[in-house]
């Protein structure tokens, strides 16, 4: 039933933590509510035989789409496209259509600027050379296209690193083909907030409430510390219909009340 | 020269987008700023099979150091230890350490809540059963007790995902040994911000900068948009003594600062 996804973050900035991985987040709230699964996320740095060999790894994992972001970019430390192409045994080439994506680009920058004429230097020729039989996807904010390479059931989309760039193209180019890959399936949740129960103290009556609501799980995530406890409870359910999902969260919910209730918690700030 | 290390973070909550891997960042600015190298971050959900065979592809690669953060709770979905023992063939016993840590904790929640008396229930115990031949770490905030386990030249960390938990045992278990293995690996970072050249126009000089100082890894991130311009440029080194690291990043800054005004680029805000 599930359409899994596994993301893969490049970039040596993340690997040092000068950066938050914020895309990998943004993407995974985004696909999870598209109802689509994520399955693994992958964290690597600036280098081909590594892009390559967890690119390899996915693949044997059968995921439905792999989306990568990073290292698109004109500079010499991008290299996501030629681990792409070793990956999948491929070439790099100039697309024409990719091309005139990046020499549309550099012809508005160089008008916007007031310079009459611009170069289409090695750098900027690098952004459109991508692996063969991949599709280029237009940027709708930046220069760099992204790529869409198909191969059997797999499809994999390469965004680039920088956040609006990710985001825009992710909405304009990949929503519509996840949304109709996922098909009707809705996911949904919901939390509460639960005082005066030890996390330790809930976990049996979560493992009761789990097992009597099979399709929903949920998660306790312990908020203060054990002695003044504050554990929020998650509930989450994927199904085909909205009605559905609603209602299997919604028994839930009543049934851990209660027996918060009973247990002699308090819930803080319920949201059905 | 490297020590590698890498960090698996296990929750679905990550997977769904519900929670930003913060803890991944942390530890990846702190490792690295003891010297040592991150090879790869892998986010994973919470079931047995899955943590065990990340577990397992990690181990083929040699890192030295493996950290987890995660999934060490009472709860039913605190998964890592079982996924541990999977991943090295071994059983989870209640260690008497361990146990003692946890019946401490609860003993004093005990008093301070006022309570007369408290009980080892199957789900505090389950914090207490660790992975056959590892040895647990304190915990000085919370409940759980992380834990240490050794394998030939592999040790694995299993710290908890409560943010302040897993620093403080990072902090008070972790850095005195990573320090050590790091000896006087020194690892160095500076930037400059770059504004009136676009990144495609730097590249080719990134290029010659870093050929000139082998040792120097230059990225390039693009802060603006193209045509307005604005570039960090990000520079880092390791090396076995401060005044190594200082003279690689100041001798390949001063050659950056050089083009840079060559080409007609200004700096606004250098951080020597």
């Amino acid at each position: 039933l599930d359409v899994e996804v596994e993301i893969i973050s490049i970039g040596n900035e993340l690997l040092i933590g000068k950066t938050l991985n914020s895309n990998a987040n943004w993407l995974a709230k985004r696909i999870s509510s598209l109802g689509l699964n994520i399955n693994r996320i992958t964290v690597v740095g600036d280098d081909v035989h590594r892009i390559a060999a967890v690119l390899k790894e996915t693949i044997t994992r059968n995921p439905k789409y792999i989306i990568t972001t990073g290292g698109l970019g004109p500079t010499f430390d991008d290299k996501t496209f030629e681990g792409i192409a070793k990956a999948f045994d491929s070439t790099l080439n100039v697309d024409v259509k990719a091309m005139e994506m990046v020499r549309r680009k550099y012809y508005e920058y160089a008008k916007e600027m007031g310079r009459e004429k611009f170069e289409l230097t090695p750098a900027r020729i690098k952004m459109a050379k991508i692996p063969e039989g991949s599709e280029p996807l237009p940027n709708p904010v930046g220069t760099a296209p992204a790529i869409k390479l198909c191969q059997r059931k797999l499809t994999v989309f390469a965004l680039p690193g920088v956040p609006s760039e990710m985001k825009a193209i992710f909405e304009e180019s990949l929503t519509p083909i996840l949304k109709k890959a996922a098909g009707n399936l809705t996911f949904y949740e919901s939390s509460l907030l639960v005082t005066g129960i030890m996390e330790s103290e809930m976990a049996p009556f979560i493992d009761e409430v789990m097992h009597d609501n099979p399709y929903v799980y949920i998660k306790s995530h312990p908020m203060g510390v054990e002695r003044k406890p504050q554990i929020e409870l998650h509930l989450t359910t994927t199904a085909t219909n909205r009605a559905t999902v609603k209602n299997r969260i919604s028994r839930a919910l009543a049934q851990l009340t209660e027996i918060v209730q009973t247990k002699g918690g308090k819930i803080i700030h319920p949201n059905t």
